[in-house]
């Protein structure tokens, strides 16, 4: 790190519990690509206080996590479709006091469905549905996929989920139709309590064509080995994370990054 | 620098045009020391905002420089006697939420008066009616001196402010009585237009015990050098400014420095 300087830009996060992922990613890039830029995460129990200060003090961006994600929007003077399409903001960007709120998580799932090239016609069946279930699922409407299934056992956030985006609901895996496409956006398979369960019956993998995980701690999750096993298309949480932050560091920095220092700063971020 | 980290504490400055002197003080010595704290300078059109930032984001404490001075007490919870008694703040410490006010710079002239032992009885001559000569003279009436001259050409400040701390006022160096305690806490001496100009007449540096010059950059001003030469007892605002961050540091981290480490990270913050 260059030692901190006055005319640094600073970015940071807001969140109800910090991780240091934001900081040490931001941070690795900012020192080798010699950008006087400065990233610290921070939580606050005074979202809209939080929000002043960034105004009062000029601080260029800031990364938004759980519980904020929606709170946020009446507080920020832009907010552009990829928050709106699922009121949910995971990046504000301060230009000169008008702040602007997207969400690079929607963006970035956009963006890999795109550039894996997965067929719209397929048929999709998701897990989840949480804040990040919700990004994905509109992703895939504002992608064009018209046949998509969620299951969830949440029978209020569940329904509501797939109503909002036109698409079904079930309650189990069970119940769900055969899939081209398996999205898991649950913690099956995160560190922790079920990091050994599979997110999806070893069968429905086998008859899929593309399986993707949106759980990034491990990337390596059982769904996403056994799809590599299975010889299948596979998109890991990994490469979300990775690039939803590539998107938030070249809207504060303006320095879109190449693959291979997003995998070495995304590498460095987990270190820590 | 260690790389930033989410669980840093971070301090801030606050001035209309920042230095990087506060920032390179601070982050030197927090490297040296191992303490997990960031210092940052910033500049604000809305000091109430900044404040209300502090609060929400738990910034752990702020220098505060012209112009806030003043205006930054109506927003702190708790004022200390060395702020009250000049109605000026230059360091605001944040515990928990609770904002305490106080004055280093106050501070740092009475203690610098009393380990260089200025006699109380002394007679005082000051030259100067701006923000620090309040801050100096007031001190100089805490610590108990009772006969002490403001020279300044400004027909509202100077009597102003020679009034409120019980002292004399004259227009003009000729006009002001014999001394035995020079202070200049104007601009003459300092880096630009002045920066040759003697402070005080020669004849009077001869007849004088102690020379004080509280301009810092240079802190070798031709007053200061005159009164070498002269072989007077000579205080220096390079003194003032590192004793002054000194107690700054002190209250931020509950670190009290040694000399040398203040010396260091003075010489350090010069460089920048």
């Amino acid at each position: 790190m260059p030692i901190l300087n006055k005319d640094m830009q600073v970015c940071i996060s807001l969140a109800a519990r910090p991780s240091n992922i934001g900081t040490r990613f931001h941070n690795f890039l900012y020192d080798e690509l010699g950008l006087n830029y400065a990233y610290k995460a921070f939580t606050t129990t005074d979202l809209p206080g939080a929000v002043t200060g960034i105004r009062a003090l000029g601080i260029r961006g800031c990364s938004v996590s759980m519980p904020f994600k929606e709170a946020v929007i009446p507080l920020v003077d832009v907010v552009e479709p990829s928050a709106e399409a699922i009121r949910s903001v995971n990046t504000v960007v301060n230009d000169d006091g008008v702040l602007t709120a997207s969400n690079t998580d929607y963006e970035a799932v956009a963006s890999l469905l795109d550039t894996h090239g997965v067929d719209r016609a397929s048929r999709v069946v998701l897990r989840g549905s949480g804040g990040m279930a919700k990004a994905v699922t509109a992703a895939f409407r504002g992608a064009g996929f018209e046949r998509l299934t969620v299951v969830a056992r949440n029978t209020e956030a569940g329904p509501a989920l797939a109503e909002q985006y036109g698409f079904d609901w079930v309650a189990s895996e069970q119940q769900a139709p055969d899939a081209d496409v398996l999205v898991n956006v649950t913690p099956i398979g995160m560190q922790g309590d079920e990091q050994d369960v599979l997110a999806f019956e070893q069968d429905r993998i086998d008859t899929a064509t593309t399986v993707f995980d949106v759980v990034a701690f491990p990337s390596e999750t059982p769904l996403v080995r056994a799809g590599r096993a299975a010889g299948k298309q596979v998109v890991t949480g990994a490469e979300v994370i990775a690039l939803q932050a590539a998107r938030q560091f070249e809207r504060y920095t303006g320095v879109a990054l190449t693959d291979d220092q997003v995998r070495r700063a995304s590498a460095f971020s987990r270190e820590g």
